[in-house]
């Protein structure tokens, strides 16, 4: 079967599911981002077979998102820790957990609580907006062309994005989408 | 080849895995967050093959994101919209457009730029701290034993988690780990 190639597309998520995007990989992630290091540890914890786990973690050492280096000779053993760009997806992780906690936990609730060491409290974690701090939800964003648009499958180049009619700071900006069970629809809409 | 039963897990990350963690799906679900609603356009917009779009749109529809409504009949044609399960998906997809924008966009910068509405900012999306409002990094967090907690597989339950020492109030809680390029290093490590 042909994969397709998600790190052509002139787009973000389609960049990042290239790399974090196969199987395993987040739970990978997150199993070395809550301290486990070692190959076959991971092994262990997420019941992986060994194979799928080594081509994982050589794509995250490859993309440059973890470090591997051995820790014991004959056999060699590696350790792998996290770059700066492997820390950096620690948002991916928590917004895949946030979700999976609100709609797919069990009824005893989320199997984790986040703690936030700075402030001590168990935190949820939220998405939002780095100029007003506020929440970023559905209704209340949309999207204008950046720097590097493109034309092209998956850009991201909707014939809707260039006509926000009456708000010029919003030119180039999509309005936001109905949502169907919620009863909300985006003024103008 | 036998797929491993995300759902299974007792994961929030895994199980929104199972549902989002398919190919193509986060890029369906952006499609329709920016207001692509019917089969035809998404399939034209993403190049993907008809059968994985249905495969896909299906598994969103089965688990709740979705809505399909006939909004033609002879042939019969479908259209999308998101439910508040689907809508809730955003953070994930802007946790994913994040780090691909700061990780592996184009020299000329990311394709898209969030807009928030409420603002009227461009908006760099940050995953904070519900608490206190504070950027959550792979520093500032840990982890502890949820209400659902339980033993197995891919259940996050590592030893270290029953011994946070000193801290009572981070008892069952995971120390952050080391980072290998920043310097930085977690206090008491």
């Amino acid at each position: 079967m042909q994969r397709t190639d998600f790190r052509a597309m002139p787009c973000s998520i389609a960049r990042t599911l290239a790399v974090l995007g196969e199987p395993w990989t987040p739970l990978i992630l997150r199993d070395i981002v809550f301290g486990l290091t070692k190959f076959d540890e991971l092994q262990r914890d997420l019941g992986v077979a060994t194979n799928i786990l080594a081509d994982r973690l050589s794509t995250l050492v490859e993309h440059g998102l973890l470090t591997r280096e051995p820790y014991r000779e004959r056999p060699v053993r590696y350790r792998y820790e996290l770059t700066d760009k492997g820390a950096d997806a620690v948002p991916v992780l928590l917004a895949l957990m946030r979700w999976g906690d609100r709609w797919a936990a069990d009824p005893a609730g989320p199997p984790v609580t986040v703690v936030h060491h700075t402030c001590g409290a168990p935190a949820e974690p939220a998405m939002t907006c780095s100029g007003c701090g506020e929440p970023l939800d559905l209704a209340g964003i949309g999207a204008r062309r950046g720097p590097g648009a493109q034309r092209g499958p998956g850009a991201y180049l909707l014939p809707g994005w260039l006509s926000a009619p009456g708000r010029p700071e919003l030119r180039e900006a999509m309005p936001p989408p109905r949502i169907t069970s919620a009863g909300r629809f985006p003024p103008g809409r």
